[in-house]
């Protein structure tokens, strides 16, 4: 019996995707390799509405080292840094930043809510901050922060605006000439590919602060990184650490495959499902964690009182979806996640609410069956 | 947007079944290609509940290989055979048999039903006929006939009884040992591995009659092949035409899983699924074309009348699952077919059933949406 | 310890090729698929040199079945054969004929020799052969027969011209505009895909003389096949048994590589093989079965006297080159086969040459080791 | 034409290996995936000969983070750190470790020159270090460091020692219970599995020692990792950044079939190989980069004085062979590299000399062709 992964993250990959990852390892300096690499940090660059002179990455690692990355080469000990917290990936911002620095504000609104952009613009203004972080969307509450008006809040300040879109680009609406001055993500969720790949776009402002920090970090110092992938761009091998050619492969393969489907049309889709799965929720009668700012690509969702969650989570596999429980720390059993981004559907939708609703009510939760799955149906009839 | 293939084969593989085809071949007469085979070969005998003196075989070709081998070998130019009807491919049956000798009956209950095991006596009790065969599951029509009866009915007589079991073996309950001379299936169906190869089983009866008889073909004359499967079998490489050592393996890693499964746990799922779907269709109010025996691995269903079949399936690949359309003259394209075998569950009987939901309702059909859904759901329940 | 695979088919094949085996499995009616067969029987065509009016097939089988496709479908009860044997798969075409006319004169040069063309129209002068089929070049000897002196000295006869093609197309120069009517191959040899599928074309004067045949088999009835490949190469699909899919993906992505090569410079390539590999053999004092016209895919070479067979294949694959025995009566243990065909190169010739040189010398023949490597080495020179 | 990559790293993969990529991804916290990573952390330890009371790590990075973790875990700003450099990664490591503290000695013996351990205990006499590093084969020079001497050298020291393994563990003898504290590799090597896997060990001293270190950094941080794999040893999921879930499925294959090959039977194969690369490159004429201390799995190669390093790269590759330039500055293009690792055997080594040969010899180079093959040749013969 075949199990689909509803996570967030890794999540079910495209059939040719994953063929790719199979085919010989060529070597890191080769002509083919470069172009295969090229056409990705292109790709990258189309996929974070990046501007002409802003340099992508493609890097080893998880989305953890991403956000490394994006704060490591951008901090001096006393940089003022504010973090928008609005989850678990926020508390990491924010623990991983104190390495760098310990003047660190954190902006952290109610469990569920996103940040007001107004309260930024307020921050910002009271203190002058090198740098401000927020999570576009934190996997942990799918809970969506409002990027577009948090950059056009800052749109006066000297603040570098960093954007961690691990759980966003590729299914979110975004674009970094909005605003961003640095934003990232990794491989294995919207972007399509296997986990393994910490990607990233540094823009003109983040590029010239960089010339004025020397980074206490090796591995995550872009001076390092940065020629190798303008090398890239340029058509031209350079080299300062292996990369991970199969997966990068993988990554190309995706990547084109979104920008054959079309950021609108893919952004559009994911909207889409999101939808038909609030919807479903609740019709069934379930509270997501999100208030009101909902993420398209992950959803956070209380379960009913008496429900406990490895028992739900279990039954769901039975019934072939592997879903995700709970990363917020003290309620971390009481909530479960979905992720759908990618090449989610229909197929992935259904198959989700009905296992949601199958476990619930074998777990004793009292749920009119079919409820959520019709909901679901009715909104997912806008993607034809 | 991902799409699954839920035609009568070929079908949703497993990942590592699919992987293993990219293992580089091998040496069809390496000792790690003859273990593969010798376990693949073990395990058909295992699936098809062969008996201990019977041979089996894997050849690359269609099912209609298979179909061609199980008679070719085993018919003169004077034997008389009885053909049992119940769709496109007991048509099939008739037509190739006839180039093989004339002397040909046809025993076809009406349109969706299958054969009275009575009726298949009483004609054999009338005619010494050399060759029964019979379809178990039709693909075209969904009928499924009782083997296991009709081999009863013919207990006592000379008559080999040939069963095409592609469209169940793997899926449906089955067991040579009922009184199955000759039995064949392909890899792309209930056995879970991609087309290309024709699989069956000769027991004991029929290695003797193929003694007495000189097939007027070649690359189906078992004379050739078995020799080489029984080498297998011993451990030992022989040679007539080069396996398709790729597929080969894949096959073996789907019988592995096949096996890991149990077959009694399998026909089970495969029993609940066909239960699900067909709760389901019956539910939103489709006639099916079986009256009464249906199969576990197909479903074959009318449309209501006002539906265009081309419109019907586009609208269901939309909503992410490809259906079939019809094979039966006259009527092909007043009906569709769901393929429901190999490692199917709730995921893929819940997408489809909700997406013939909606593409239903799209085409105008006055269905209650949701009502489908809720019903397979119910049935799903006993999976657990 | 990798090992490379040296045998007449199957061979190394390429990562992409084997890479793609793994791709999900699709719908065969489907737009997808008919767009990747339709690219394949267009780059068969091209490949066979065939011209616009004849038809390619691409069928799940061995080799095996292409030959009995060529003159199964063309062939009455009283026809009149003549086939060309150079050599076990002379033999075979023979035997093979044999179940469908008794009127089989067999033309067969002595052991090592191809047929002089002469000796060919001097037979169809004396008898009106209905078909006449040739090895070009036989697999259990390497011998190569000249196709385009026979099909000249052919020109006006009305005899159909059969080529097997097995272990030529793809590595040796072919054309079936030369006058051959109809030509086959299968996958696995100098086409560069793994087993498992009978490639051929049948020109004009072929599909007019299957209009008056009624053939007594059934899956190799072309009648039944070509009708769906000639949809598929207009773009429709259309239906007799299920093809390979996963396959005929592989062929795809193979034929395609063969096309960005260019049949000269593959046939070149082939042929600076086919010399480095002869010329090492020389040099060792090595006997080859040809006489003189050698194969530039496949070499077949007596052992010293004092060498055993099985000891010296196993010694070379530890030196990691598979290597094959020979295949014809009474002398299959006196040499071994080389095959060099597909995407083969200065790697796998002198892996090749060296595993021969030190096997040979650990049987306890006395050659001079490394004189082989030198002499190859010097040959393929000219690749560059 | 197949082109074998004998660089140092990316390598030849087993093409079991390569397939297993392509495999679904699944949770990383599935029990599947938990019992993938024990299994893998388990050979891990094998591999490392690694003590009882030590934990293993595999993290998504390249090499250099493997190298950031075994220092920035164990350094204080006030550390003092001895670094043995033979070559570029030995200055990478000084470099790197620059960034943690400023209080570095470098023991650098003259190119081409292993570390004389005498000198390793005299230095450790003088200066209390805190931590010792040792390159034990040096990708860019291909000298080997005699590290079981060294660790006895320094048996009564407090210094860590930790040892840079990336190009020796899993091809060279290498044992951590000599004495080695932490040591590190990557996938690529002679792991043989495809880049993208920063993989090591830590001793009992070393996990102490981490009790009193506050990283700086954050990715590289073994407290935030070390729990991770300490649960999945134990068979339990636990979670901090997401695994590279294909990638380890494929470190996983290889490790295992490094188990079933031996440790010993592995050292001795590369070993064998080193000699006869070594033995070839003597006879030709061409001079080493090591004086005395030869790594058995990279060759660093003098080019002749004439021979332009660009040209005689692209002859190699169009005689099938992928070889790389040199790394050190200054002579970067003076000499070349070959990577002999992971499942290499007779046919890459003699592949390789061919295509050395060859290419040397076009461009000008006055060679006696051959008579490094059958050096070569000679001393293969120990493989059997």
């Amino acid at each position: 019996m075949k199990k689909i992964l509803m996570i967030p993250g890794p999540v079910e990959y495209d059939g040719d995707v994953l063929a790719s990852m199979s085919i010989p390892t060529i070597s890191h300096t080769s002509r083919e390799f470069i172009e295969i690499l090229q056409d990705a940090l292109r790709n990258v660059k189309l996929i974070f509405g990046a501007p002409e002179d802003s340099l992508p990455y493609i890097i080893s690692g998880s989305g953890t080292l991403a956000m490394e990355i994006s704060v490591a080469n951008f901090l001096k000990r006393d940089s003022k840094v504010l973090v928008v917290n609005t989850g678990y990936f926020g508390d990491r911002f924010a623990e991983l930043i104190s390495r760098f620095t310990k003047n660190i504000d954190v902006l952290k609104p109610g469990l569920g809510l996103a940040v007001d952009p107004e309260d930024v613009r307020d921050a910002a203004s009271k203190k002058d901050y090198d740098l401000i972080t927020v999570t576009h969307v934190d996997t942990s509450t799918g809970v969506r922060n409002d990027i577009k008006a948090i950059a056009s809040a800052l749109k006066d300040k000297n603040s570098l605006l960093v954007v961690d879109g691990v759980c966003s680009v590729g299914g979110e609406s975004f674009d970094m000439k909005w605003g961003v001055d640095i934003a990232f993500t990794s491989s294995q969720k919207a972007l399509g590919a296997p986990p393994g790949l910490a990607i990233g776009v540094v823009g003109k402002r983040g590029l010239e602060r960089m010339e004025r920090v020397d980074p206490l970090t090796y591995y995550s110092d872009l001076r390092k990184w940065l020629p190798v992938f303008k090398s890239a761009l340029e058509g031209r091998a350079s080299y300062f650490g292996t990369p991970n050619v199969n997966l990068i492969r993988a990554l190309s393969v995706s990547l084109n495959s979104i920008k054959k489907e079309g950021m609108e049309k893919r952004i559009r889709r994911h909207e889409i499902v999101g939808d038909a799965i609030r919807s479903a929720l609740n019709t069934i009668g379930l509270e997501m964690i999100p208030k009101s700012s909902y993420a398209n690509t992950v959803s956070a969702v209380y379960l009913p009182k008496n429900v406990e969650l490895q028992k739900f989570l279990s039954q769901a596999e039975e019934n072939g979806v592997v879903l995700a429980g709970g990363l917020i720390e003290g309620i971390s059993s009481k909530y479960f996640r979905i992720g759908h981004m990618g090449s989610v559907g229909p197929v992935e939708v259904l198959a989700t609410i009905s296992a949601v609703e199958n476990s619930l009510k074998n777990n004793g939760a009292r749920i009119e069956a079919g409820s959520g799955i019709a909901a679901a149906q009715q909104a997912l009839q806008k993607l034809s």
